[in-house]
């Protein structure tokens, strides 16, 4: 760990505001000023809130964002993992409905000889979080200290844990700040926000997963693209081997939305079954990893076929106190939806049923909520296949049956089924790369 | 004094931000709420001040600035002269150097038989402040209650004192949250500031002197007559008669900036003598007052000439506990500035004389300094005059004259004199009328 830089200028707050507000680009010693002022207090909340507007609106070259990216790492501390036998590799998503991959992902890199320090995050919406699905696992913790950390990549491989608070606490305050002033849709504000903590976790190597559709923060591809070629540019410009694929998030990953329903199914992906999409997204995503960390040459298709994946995630859950052989927390009440009409299912919408599963009790509301490890919603078909009149389309989990009704109006308008012999003209799973 | 309306609905911070975000126009009640929810504290500053850049930058519709102005005076009292005997009338300055106007304008067009109600600030910055001047005249007071302001209004028909914390509160928060937030130079929130606080004075018609030039908050004559034009809509909007004036600020008004000393002027004023362009200029207002008012029949220089008006400035300044015979105070200290040469003076520019009598003591840097009623500068010379090298051109007194450095600092280039015969080419007082 170390702290990066002093910045020893002072420059005014309102002549900050107004280069932007007029225009004009930032210079650096203003862009670390402002940040380093920001977090100990010096800039005001509303300063920054006009800052972040007219950033919003008047955008950012590359140049400054990488330096207002650099300037929120320097505001914590950084991880080093030079010390360890291996190369390093990680990969963010934006975020999605039913997106467990990481769940596979990890513990299959590791397995083919490159380290994972995976830092996540639990969820709030209708996106799920990687660690409110790992603590569905009995006795599963996502704390570590990072000694405890360093230990385990070194012995298991992989690791997925919370993340400290000492990484870019400047990102911490900002984002609440956006979260609540209409600035949380701005590029360079979205892509410096995932890069800096992505670069202060000192990873080598980086694969971003930016999710495209209805269940994703980006709605259309050509923004999406735009957040990726940004944030390419920012891992480069850090020195991290960086590159993105733009992948559909129309509907759900796989075929569960929920958290102890998500960890069943990555078990099954890592046992060589589960969903299609899950598995091609998992080896897609492994295979970018292991490129940008250097290996090429190992094919983590062998790795999931063969139980080295397996043995790697039993060991990882393990390291941090889980059970990976004990039975997982199933929802008190189900509720089956029934197909409406015999057809092709030509839409499964990722929002609505993210939003459902959200309100069965799988997601939070508020940060000081609990979930429930067991909601969630579980389909039965997915867009292309063919359905029939009055068989099980989705089935929802809950512990409390009263929130079946608000979940059902969410999913209202979620399913299309087309007329017999359609043939959906749907999104591939991966619209796009960007290296 | 009534409060004129309760907000009932309820809408969201951020749907509000985003909606001017993205362009779009903010409906009456999204305006009715984030103001009146804004002065309450349910919207917080950093709310607001995200809303004032995407204001700034977006733009507002002429509606949404009469809306969003009859918000801010909803958010507070409003004074109502309705039962006084005859119609009132009222003059806002957009501030500038020199600017004794108000002082001989108000007894003017009250010696005309219209009641001029004129709630006044004090100096900022460069530009004076109406009651820091009228407070070099021993024992006047600016503070009055409602009352006693009534009773000289109906008694001598002009009243010039300070405006109560009662009058559109909102946009006391606001304008304090714009000054450190680098959005105070938006037209919509400009406009709707002052003309709120005009509207809710209660005045039947309303004269806006927009100044321009080097000493003015506008620079340059097409943004002055944007902001005209937006501040002559809202008063319309609102039921008072609103003309604007496009004056000259280029160079101060009169030979005096300094409090003490434009009383003085502005007595000479009174007495029938004065500098030119401080006497067209009154008798210019008080014509537009006047007619504003619907007393287009009555002209104001005879009142000027005959002594009417000054014999209403001796009951006005009575009437607040001044003193009108009494000795205006002397600054301890004078220093001459000389003609650095002979010619045409064509420029004597009004951001740095103004900046010079602020540091001579004239004005105040933070709300809580005093300022020093003797200090300013006194001119010998307006543009378009000979002058001959050697012979005094500028007066600065203070009564701290370590002063004396930092002010002429300030009037570095302010001077510039061209060869003899040359004809300057010079503004017109009265640059243009919005009506």
């Amino acid at each position: 760990m170390r702290h990066d830089r002093r910045v020893t200028e002072h420059f005014d707050a309102v002549d900050v505001i107004r280069t932007k507000r007029d225009g004009g680009r930032l210079e650096p010693g203003q862009i670390d000023w402002v940040i380093d002022a920001y977090t100990r207090g010096a800039v005001a909340d509303e300063q920054m809130a006009a800052l972040a507007m007219a950033i919003l609106l008047n955008g950012m070259e590359r140049d400054e964002i990488s330096r207002w990216t650099a300037a929120m790492i320097a505001s914590g501390e950084r991880m080093d993992f030079s010390g360890l036998s291996r190369p390093t590799t990680d990969k963010h998503s934006t975020g999605g409905v039913g997106d467990k991959i990481t769940l596979p992902l990890a513990p299959l890199v590791a397995a083919c000889g490159v380290a994972v320090p995976q830092l996540s995050g639990r969820g709030l919406g209708h996106t799920g979080g990687t660690l409110d699905k790992l603590e569905a696992i009995p006795g599963w913790r996502a704390t570590l200290s990072n000694d405890e950390m360093m230990r385990q990549l070194e012995d298991v491989g992989a690791v997925i844990c919370a993340a400290g608070d000492g990484l870019a606490p400047a990102d911490k305050k900002l984002y609440a700040l956006r979260d609540v002033t209409g600035t949380v849709e701005a590029i360079p504000l979205i892509a410096s926000s995932i890069m800096s903590k992505k670069i202060a976790e000192g990873t080598g190597a980086l694969v971003l997963d930016v999710k495209v559709g209805s269940g994703a923060f980006m709605k259309d591809v050509d923004q999406a693209r735009e957040l990726a070629r940004t944030m390419v540019d920012l891992g480069t410009d850090a020195g991290v081997n960086t590159v993105a694929l733009l992948t559909n998030m129309q509907t759900p990953l796989g075929l569960t939305a929920g958290n102890a329903l998500e960890v069943r199914e990555s078990v099954e992906v890592l046992a060589g079954g589960g969903p299609a999409d899950v598995v091609e997204l998992t080896v897609v995503l492994a295979r970018e990893m292991l490129a940008a960390a250097g290996r090429s040459d190992v094919d983590p298709a062998d790795a999931l076929r063969d139980g080295r994946a397996m043995d790697v995630w039993r060991r990882m859950i393990a390291a941090q106190g889980g059970d990976p052989d004990a039975d997982l927390p199933v929802a008190r009440e189900t509720h089956q939806v029934l197909a409406p009409g015999s057809g092709v299912l030509t839409s499964l919408d990722a929002l609505k049923v993210g939003v459902a599963a959200w309100r069965l009790g799988a997601g939070r509301a508020r940060k000081e909520d609990q979930v429930q490890a067991g909601a969630g919603v579980e389909m039965h078909a997915k867009p292309g296949a063919e359905v029939r009149a009055g068989e099980p389309l989705l089935t929802l989990h809950t512990d409390t049956p009263e929130r079946f009704e608000r979940a059902l109006e969410a999913l209202e308008g979620a399913v299309f089924i087309a007329p017999e012999g359609s043939r959906p003209d749907l999104l591939p799973l991966v619209i796009d790369r960007v290296g």
